[in-house]
């Protein structure tokens, strides 16, 4: 016995990106550890008694159906429901718009399965969700990532990615709404002249957008899908931000022939999402005012985004530098040229400060100088705390330029 | 505008298999439909109050965590309870070897996307399980189906494919006990023979058991990673029917090295499975007496098994024969050579009844003359009047020969 097992495994799983830094993140799980690595919202902050009063109501009143097998496509009268949301924000669809996926994650997947061929082309954000990552590596793309300045992709930079001859392009990948990393959102402008670019090339916009209503300051930006031409992009939201990710629900919006395809796709992947958990959130939003719980996070938030960005202010040293999101859960530091950020988290875990080295993000070895702070789980005076270690850190080992601390703890 | 989806999917998503029958089989979802043709649970026998309890036990305890994120693997508890379980029965296995996933069939696509190569061999019984060839059909495999007798897989038939120069099989699949269509359950020595081949060639064998528990009559049989030898063998389990399927509650159990790669797809899946359900299905396992549950569900379904077998002895003309199930939720129909069981559903679901046609559960073409009925959620009456109308087209067709029955329909 003992089977060669290495032999065994497709090249499919060897796409898979098995991250290096994931021992020393697994520290970061420690209570005694400041963690800025994860994209956890604060879980003082989850409406406990509403969603078990929820639950209680779907296993009273629906209980044999909510247990029983489902549609794969979703529970028809949330579908309906989340149709009826997305008009609310310019997306005119019908529920047959509409797939229920098991949280965001599995309509990447979905997508994956549906629409991405070995070898052809993936386009991306420089530097891009690694969940996205691993799910388009499954089928073995070849990622065109492109560059992103504070208003988000830079439009140019697609267009040439486009023209360039004998590229084909599957679709373009994007978190346009404080992005995860990086905290960035795409302008308006941006947004437009990306969609015209797009559908003049046939390729389809998948639009993620977890964060948009984390929102700080500012106004909403119409999501692709809701600009004039945007029928055919694809519009991924989920719960687990605004309410618990806990339950993994997640949907994606896009047109009939795609949702039909990535329905098939769900058959093989898990017949259809926890129908008890469905209802109880379709319970939930009927029941409860949403909007009002997370016009209460925003604030929550917007204390600890601010908390952070006081702080790096503060205590990190000069030549580091950050984004200032109107949302989300994120910031993104670039360190000055030629340090490792995977060195600096062995060192942070030490001081038991914890965050992502921003390589992971990019598909191109790039970013070894960058960063991702997460300010939504941790408390104001945890992320004080946090950003004073992590400066202290940066200020000892800066005057000793750059390119030696790096040489040095790589070794 | 108006992309051109269709040059846009990619042959994975070609080869999911839509089901031509599937508009027929939607009409068994009305009321005034006696429908076989599902796998469904009965609903009526859910253990409603014992499940709300654990909801409501779990959101007031454990709130918080429950709500946020988890770990891929799934909750450490569970997976040392999945553990234990297992070792009951004769699997001696950590938690470590145990992930938990959303629903057995995402356990399929897992090992789909770890161990399934285009072009290379997947073995499987003929005929198969509809949802495991749909999770293995996405990465394109090619199909050794396998012949069945009332004692499962042919051993020998097993052998010659093995033996077969140039032929390199990544798994074979087996639903071992009350096989889902057929209702067979593999002998103790077919399943010791099989797995000495198997073991021989390098292949590991996959065990899909959804229904070992619901036994209506004889002794458990040895799984096959409970016997010697069995070790590199991968064990499928799910509470979808001894509890609740709407839950999307599986697990599997494998060496440690395949765990960690599925556990590497599993977050491109889905990141992990609802913890909510994890823990409310744990909470249940503890404070009821889930084997006491599963006794009451095999009281109530081997007298719907009795009734079925009893109907179709009275009812079906001869030249039909069916399997005698010790078990599980089916039976399995031959018609006479050159019958049409798809043509038969036609006319069926015009009398208010369905049924499966067989051929979707083959790879190679065969079956059109097979069917599988379905007698766990189809109360006693229902059951013996719905294979009445069933005999009764039956008869009226059998007369005039099954070959020009056949080709009359098909037009």
């Amino acid at each position: 016995m003992g089977l060669p097992w290495e032999q065994l495994f497709s090249g499919s799983e060897k796409r898979l990106r098995g991250s290096a830094i994931r021992d020393l993140l697994a520290v970061a799980a420690r209570p005694d550890v400041i963690s800025f690595a994860g994209g956890l919202p604060a879980p003082e902050l989850f409406p406990l008694d509403a969603v078990r009063e929820s639950f209680d109501r779907v296993l009273t009143d629906d209980g044999a159906e909510a247990l029983q097998y489902g549609a794969t496509e979703g529970y028809e009268p949330l579908r309906v429901y989340l149709a009826e949301q997305a008009g609310s924000r310019g997306i005119h669809v019908g529920p047959e718009n509409v797939l229920v996926t098991t949280g965001s994650q599995q309509a990447l997947l979905l997508l994956s399965l549906v629409l991405v061929h070995p070898g052809k082309g993936v386009m991306i954000e420089s530097p891009s969700y690694i969940g996205a990552l691993q799910a388009f590596s499954l089928y073995g793309p070849r990622y065109h990532p492109v560059a992103m300045d504070d208003d988000g992709i830079v439009v140019d930079a697609a267009r040439d990615v486009l023209a360039q001859p004998g590229v084909r392009i599957q679709l373009l990948y994007t978190v346009s709404t404080f992005q995860n990393p990086s905290g960035v959102t795409m302008t308006l402008p941006r947004r437009e002249a990306l969609l015209e670019a797009a559908c003049r090339a046939g390729v389809p916009i998948v639009e993620d957008d977890p964060y948009g209503d984390l929102r700080y300051s500012g106004e909403r930006i119409a999501s692709f899908r809701a600009l004039e031409g945007g029928e055919d992009s694809v519009y991924l939201g989920t719960f687990s931000k605004t309410l618990a990710p806990g339950l993994r629900l997640g949907f994606a919006i896009a047109p009939k022939q795609l949702i039909v395809k990535m329905g098939l796709a769900k058959q093989a992947a898990d017949l259809h999402t926890d129908s008890v958990a469905q209802r109880a959130l379709l319970d939930f939003c009927l029941h409860n005012d949403l909007a009002q719980h997370v016009a209460m996070l925003c604030d929550v938030y917007r204390e600890r985004r601010d908390t952070m960005l006081a702080a790096l202010d503060r205590y990190f040293p000069s030549g580091c530098r950050w984004t200032r999101p109107s949302g989300g859960l994120f910031t993104w530091v670039t360190l000055p040229e030629g340090m490792d950020a995977t060195a600096l988290l062995a060192e942070a875990v030490e001081q038991k400060v914890a965050f992502v080295p921003g390589e992971s993000f990019f598909t191109d070895g790039s970013g070894a100088n960058t960063l991702r702070l997460n300010f939504s789980h941790p408390q104001p005076a945890a992320i004080d705390a946090g950003i004073r270690r992590l400066g202290d850190l940066l200020r000892r080992r800066l005057p000793t330029a750059g390119g030696a601390f790096a040489a040095t703890l790589a070794n």
